[in-house]
């Protein structure tokens, strides 16, 4: 296909054709992780900088690996935001970097809509790295990516998204992409976790793993968010107002706020947790023989999933970081492999 | 030419003809960032650290970009001056990481006069990044670039120095450059913020932007340095005692007492600042047609400068940050380059 | 020699064979560092990942640069060890990063036993940085390199290791590095600073360097671990204990406990420690002619060693950290080179 898009800023946006797209390019990246020689010259004399403006080794590492391997030269931008603390600062920081002639960045905020707000500022592609409780489109690419490799398709399949889904970024991207591919998605969550946007799409919603668990080819477990259910400095600075400004620029529907989010009635005991929406071995028993436990990671053992689940042949969480790296060098392959065009005409400064 | 120096410490050894070997340098480097891969092998197999004893992220990934596309590796040096405290083990640091056979050392640090004293011990180049409130040399160097670059020339150019100059390393490396290149050189700032050393300078002292405005072929603003108009514990460690033993042994002049710098009657508030120095865009209608605004970043918007003069066609900040770029490849091409001799004959251990 | 270990774990379980084997590969590595292009493909494409739990520049950067030098791609993971608080959470963190498909992972922890428990867990080679107070043993090497270039052998030579014995892990790694090779070592320290593990090797204790100096061929200074001689938050959560476990299942010898550590006996000034064990000038005289001084560095001068001492024609302490470079290429290149052959299989997860 003739890819289109600058940017990769969510999955909401993406068609069932530029997701296929990105999986096939992740399929050939995936066999050049098997080589002893693991690298290829794509991207040689390209410059990508990773913004890392929310601490994540995991995926900032990941990125940088799919980078390198592609041959980029890799820079490296670290803050917890104290020294970033306006979004006027934080579009120069931008802008200043993008003047030294990049070819890309990767951006992780704990604010939603900071990778759109950039992407509309900036001439490079931008690739969202995650940004507060909205989008982490690379994850959810992965974990397609990984129920495709291992079922054989996305279509038909049950997908059981389970837990935190109200405050998740992956949950958020998992639900679009998987129900533009065709998977039938349920929610298995307690119902002040449920969040708004579920309305409109054909999604099965319950609150009870052990009512579901029996049909599902795919058990898909969140990592609890510990640090968005309560507030913190950052999040009131650089948090939901100046991001719903941002999402709604965007024609981006709203997220939970903050306020809510401070409510501990969101959060149940780990104890608890465990008891209606923790992946246990007992309830696997209760599950398809084939079914795959999957996590984004990294698991709070015992709580969302058991630690012999997490060990067991169902487990794919490996895979799914290995996979993590093939769909990463494929999503900039994409974006900025030869073939593309230049997409930055006009996009600089065009408020 | 043919280049003698070891290192670039600061702009006031440099002749004339030294600058312009540089500012010619940096053309072909800029013609490189224009390329889509923008990668020469210039440096391959060299290893440069990047030492940053004070934070910078704007300067140290130009360098690390810099660096990196002349294909030289590179390794990260930073710390916050916290685990190197006093002088002597700043200097075993860099005989010890010396010592694991690197090519040329970069060095930013609060001090005035650091990156002098390692150059007389290290064999191997040294590039001064930022020295307190003594020289950087770079930024002048870019700057410099840019004016040439867009008005054909330096010579007879009026430029005006605006701001915070006695506490601005960036002001004292411009002044010494475009001096020597034979620009008109325009202090505008308040009588407590001109510099001791400016008296034998051909240059004129004004307390007023408004009063010369409208004969200025470039506006340079100044960063305030708030930083450095506060005492600091690292500053009261590693400050103007140790650094002005070092400047004097150099032969270097002195500098601002960091005692005078607490003085809060240097620092007026951030309006009145704007009010007599800030290049507002009411000045800018004052100002000939084809005048250039700069700024080394990042800016105070709307002290030193209005957004809307930092967005207008009348600004050069973002080219800035790519000639930034350039310049420091051409600079680590004149010092390392293929061409050079080995100038460690006898540099280290020479006391 | 057919290499066949898959680990650099320690010096203790190595065969003077396997000893030699990599002093020989770190000949011509050396030599490779005096080339104006200090860098050969030997790893071209493989990913070597450091793991830095606990703060070092120094070894973090003689890391990197082997590394590079060898052209592989790298990638740092450094924590203060707040992030990653349990034992289970860090091997989570060492197989997620495994399974990002690196080639090797550089270990330092200050926990004993650290690496050899991720060794156990990982496929592919793990090299031990430093583990708390048990082993360094490419510092150990680096050492032997040394002294060997420099005397022509090891075996024979009176080697005096000198000091804060008993918590040392260079110390501990050249003991066993030493006496393998056929040193006669000589360990120098108070009476308190004796560690139990000494007791069945061929080796002399003495408690003042006064009284065995004239005889000696090296004398081997050890960095006073002031941050070992006090508890620590971390030593407590991820120290002893766990620790102690670790290194009984590995079938290695028990450390001093933490609690004896806290013991302010052990610990004398820095003025008494330099009247007995500091390598003064004055002791210097009545040394061997041609008689080396160690330290692995960073020194505390005037305390282990006078600075003249370090600065004297005696001093290899800076060609200790060249040295270092050189040995770290070959033990990478021993590990990780094309020779070697796939030592993966059941390596993992074999509990």
């Amino acid at each position: 296909m003739n890819w289109k898009r600058k940017d990769l800023l969510g999955i909401e946006e993406l068609t069932q054709g530029e997701i296929i797209h990105i999986l096939d390019a992740s399929v050939s990246f995936k066999e050049i992780l098997k080589r002893p020689i693991k690298k290829v010259p794509t991207l040689r004399g390209k410059t990508i900088v990773n913004f890392f403006f929310e601490p994540s080794t995991r995926t900032r590492i990941s990125f940088e690996l799919a980078e390198k391997r592609l041959s980029a030269d890799t820079v490296n931008f670290s803050t917890d935001g104290s020294s970033v603390q306006k979004n006027e600062t934080l579009l120069d920081t931008a802008l200043n970097v993008e003047a030294m002639k990049i070819d890309a960045a990767v951006v992780r905020h704990s604010g939603a809509g900071v990778p759109h707000m950039l992407a509309k500022k900036l001439s490079v592609p931008v690739i969202n790295a995650g940004d507060g409780a909205h989008e982490h489109p690379t994850q959810a690419l992965l974990d397609m990516f990984t129920i495709r490799e291992m079922k054989g398709r996305l279509e038909n399949l049950k997908v059981a998204i389970i837990g935190d889904v109200r405050f998740s970024r992956v949950a958020r991207s998992n639900i679009w992409g998987l129900t533009k591919m065709g998977a039938k998605v349920h929610i298995v969550a307690p119902p002040t976790f449920i969040p708004p946007y579920l309305e409109n799409l054909n999604i099965k919603i319950c609150h009870s793993l052990d009512d579901v668990i029996k049909d599902m080819d795919v058990l898909m477990a969140l990592r609890i968010q510990t640090e968005r259910h309560l507030p913190s400095p950052l999040r009131r600075q650089s948090g939901s107002g100046a991001s719903e400004t941002m999402l709604r620029q965007a024609g981006l529907p709203r997220l939970a706020e903050d306020g809510e989010a401070g409510k501990s009635s969101f959060f149940p005991s780990a104890r608890e947790y465990r008891r209606f929406f923790g992946i246990t071995m007992d309830r696997l028993k209760k599950a398809k023989k084939d079914v795959l436990a999957m996590h984004p990671g990294p698991i709070n053992r015992g709580v969302e999933m058991d630690p012999e689940v997490a060990d067991s042949k169902h487990s794919v969480i490996l895979e799914q970081v290995t996979n993590g790296v093939a769909v990463r060098m494929a999503v900039l392959y994409v974006l900025l492999g030869p073939h593309t065009k230049d997409f930055g005409v006009g996009a600089r400064r065009q408020e």
